[in-house]
């Protein structure tokens, strides 16, 4: 399969697909083509597969395969497919970086070794290393909460000079780190700064971020397209009234649960209720009980006709 | 192969063997032999493979495998193999228990899915769903700088309550918690409760610890057996007198890096100096610099004629 | 002496003023007077004395007391003056804000108290108990780094309910958390939220803050008045010139010191090379030596003529 | 009054004392003079006055001195008196060590100034410089758990080099830490090791500490000195017996609270239920409830005969 150039700098909205799973090593096939679906027809930029919000650690490597060529092969061109590619294991990664690009994937994404406490200068090795052996364009994903450790601004400033790294996806939810990086990148026109939280889409877009890579868009993937359009609009009346949508989202979909996990439980629940797929989670975590799941259909409701 | 049984509860000194490697993906097959052969020379109680020290999670799984397959072959039963299964992911823990099983292991060491922070509920529920799941006896594996999560006391004292789960090795390096699991394990005398760092072994075994998985009983088997054997003795000028010894090691040996990876590198440059086996890392880390290396040598002609 | 009234909300940039040393106990009295000239000249919309920029904590009760006077009657009600009184005594904090409102000042600044870790039911208490015994409106300080606790947002939620609790200072640098504060608070108009770090004052505003506390404001006051207009205005482009001022002030000014001391210590050398006052540290803080103090002058040269 | 010599090294259990409260400003007269009448008739071989256990940085300075004078007439020479005088401000230590030297305590105990966090440097200098200006002998205080920063291993060896600080209460709970330290402060035999936690008191004197500082010998000062006196003898039985006692206090009466002021809430209200003292407690930490209280009370009757 021939795939299609990457927009560089690669922008807008790149939800990080949730892997609709029927079983514990089973995808939901129907599920996970309903969604493609449901992410194409909002209008979405690029689908990032098997990231945080796709539970990738917790699949099987099989499994993976399965989603990365049945998305591929669905999407077909029609906007990038990133797929997550970080792992413990150097080798691990380029199996899938390499199997990804035989399926027809645009870019990869990649984050630290996450088992090992790594120092700064061992990262920015790995990096170098391993970008030689990916096949695909990469972009850093810096996710210290679950990685254990940050790309440090100064490993950032070398990594610019990787010519197959494209981009970064910054999941930290620290705006000044945000705006040193920032400051840096400015330097390479061609890489692409994309924010991960989307509680900042609004702010992080207006200050010179390249798009999102919002969980909330498996849900609602116009509502974080139309924030997206109205920040690099600069219309900040319409980006305040957006951005509210999204922070009543984070206040009642993602808060049902009291673990770390409450976000993808949320989402995954509220995409069972909405009919789009399996609302199963890969262990170490369980679908919401019928309580919880109410309390989700009722936030959907009262969310529901404005999103 | 029939597996020789394991003994219950499980005492003594059970290595975290590091794993030699000639390169990125290939096991230094003669370098693993003949470690093997140095700790059971050294009187150790079992072997603990693809642990922490054991580069584990940076290992592909194919690698892991040839490594279970050499080492259960090699020792044939003089003494139990454990096998690290901890994963992030259900379904590869089962595999690789699976195949261990196969290949004639004892038991599996099993620590937290490492990358989503659970809550302890959710811990709990991961312990009793995959317990089942695996066909050895299990050790828990309390790892919370890898791992980010601590199995809580009452998370441990609940599974007290699974039949294949037999043991606890602590690697916190808490005492506090270390002595309060204790008295929670009192009321099941079959389980085994081992202690990680080696600095701590010769007060856990004087206070309750059924032995120790010492790293640097890779290079110094018999001290560690000697240490154990002297906490048992209750003789306490023995004790002394090798802890001396052991903190000097990570006063040398393992102080030589600035990162994280100091230990591990320090332990492997150490049995590549004496002749046991290559230093090869895998990645994240790299093996140590000439400059470095000599100052090992030096550390190990300082320490060597005591041990 | 008889106080103005304290503008409900408290709006636009407030500085955290710098205290002004001459030696380990003394304060810099012209120093000091100076400073304040300088805010004033600048346009600020109330001075914040006693927080952490300004070493509340490392200084004599003494030298407080002499501060919160000296300040008073020079600004003499031309602008708010708030007083820092956080402290870990609460008999301590009472005293000191029952001297401030006797001093004339305004309104005192208040965050948990931050040698022991509370709970939040803990905190919430406190903040209700001690309300009523200090005599000046309050504004509570988020400050989790150095206080080891957050406001938590129900904490907040609760505390609104407090008459003389008129606004929160938010320095944890978590625009998620704010977001959320933000629409808690909103069900109180007269609430003042205030943001601490000045690499966020702008999207702050733009996305509902008040104004801002930024230290950078001791050294350019104008800027910082500036980007707040700008972004009450909603003039983005004029919001992004002066925020890209603001970063490349932390990129050089605050980045020459290695330890966390750095941006204080900073600040006070620039405020020393531009002849505004002393850079004498409180302890555990030293002031810079000549190299570093050398490169302060060099990075003030390139910024200087443009703010 | 003239101060009795402070042995060399400092032996045994020196006990933070609880501050007897009877109201927020105020001290309970009679249950100070009934708890060092108390501790003293269990052989303690020092009392430590106004540590963390004695809610020092919650009590005003008014209240501290009085303490200081009250419990220095007291004692009046029989066991050495060391008093607290960590502060965030250099010139408030000094005041209090000063006052404690007219009282005619022994010594001063010292942490890191613990609301700014410092580099190792910063605290090294800080050390050096206040040691000059304290006018009794210094027993460094790590406590990172409250202050942020440890007592670096190079900090420590630097300070041995300060003639008048004698010793380190090792409150970081880190045993690992704890065996380097000890290994460093070999060079220096009148230097006085002394560690925080009761847990850790059998081990720890075992392993070379020269005794503990134990909050629970508020309430069971025999207890303590019990378990000193064996682990001095070496007499391993006897060690395990009492440590499993102080094991199971930590259990009940230090765990009813669900905050980090468990313990200081429930030794309190211990010594209130046994008729030594108020359970009053420094903001922000609330005495007990009544439902709380009842199950001390439980816990006591259970623990009580035995100690």
């Amino acid at each position: 399969m021939s795939s299609p150039a990457l927009p560089i700098p690669l922008r807008g909205i790149i939800p990080p697909m949730v892997t609709p799973l029927s079983g514990r090593d089973s995808l939901d096939v129907a599920g996970a083509e309903r969604l493609v679906d449901h992410l194409l027809a909002g209008g979405v930029h690029g689908i990032f597969i098997l990231g945080t919000t796709g539970e990738a650690p917790s699949l099987s490597y099989r499994l993976r395969r399965e989603l990365i060529s049945q998305v591929c092969r669905q999407v077909a061109g029609r906007v990038p497919v990133l797929v997550g590619v970080t792992d413990t294991s150097y080798a691990e990664s380029v199996q899938l970086a390499t199997y990804s690009a035989d399926a027809g994937a645009q870019a990869v994404v990649l984050s630290a070794p996450y088992y090992f406490p790594a120092g700064q200068p061992e990262l920015l090795e790995y990096i170098q290393d391993i970008a030689v052996d990916l096949p695909l364009p990469v972009f850093l994903y810096n996710m210290p909460t679950h990685t254990k450790i940050t790309f440090d601004p100064q490993t950032v400033q070398a990594a610019l000079q990787i010519p197959n790294v494209v981009g970064l996806k910054d999941s930290s939810a620290q705006m000044i780190y945000f705006h040193k990086i920032r400051a840096i990148c400015a330097e390479r026109p061609d890489f692409s700064l994309l924010v991960g939280p989307e509680e900042l889409l609004g702010e992080s877009v207006l200050f010179g971020a390249h798009g999102g890579v919002c969980g909330g868009a498996n849900l609602f993937p116009k509502l974080y397209v139309d924030l997206y359009d109205a920040a690099v609009a600069q219309d900040i009346e319409k980006v305040l009234e957006l951005h509210t949508q999204v922070i009543r989202i984070g206040r009642t979909i993602y808060s049902v649960g009291q673990h770390g996990s409450a976000f993808i439980k949320g989402l995954k629940c509220a995409l069972s209720c909405v009919g789009v797929c399996d609302d199963y989670m890969a262990e170490p975590f369980q679908r919401f009980r019928p309580e919880h799941r109410e309390r989700i259909e009722g936030y959907l409701a009262e969310l529901g006709t404005k999103n």
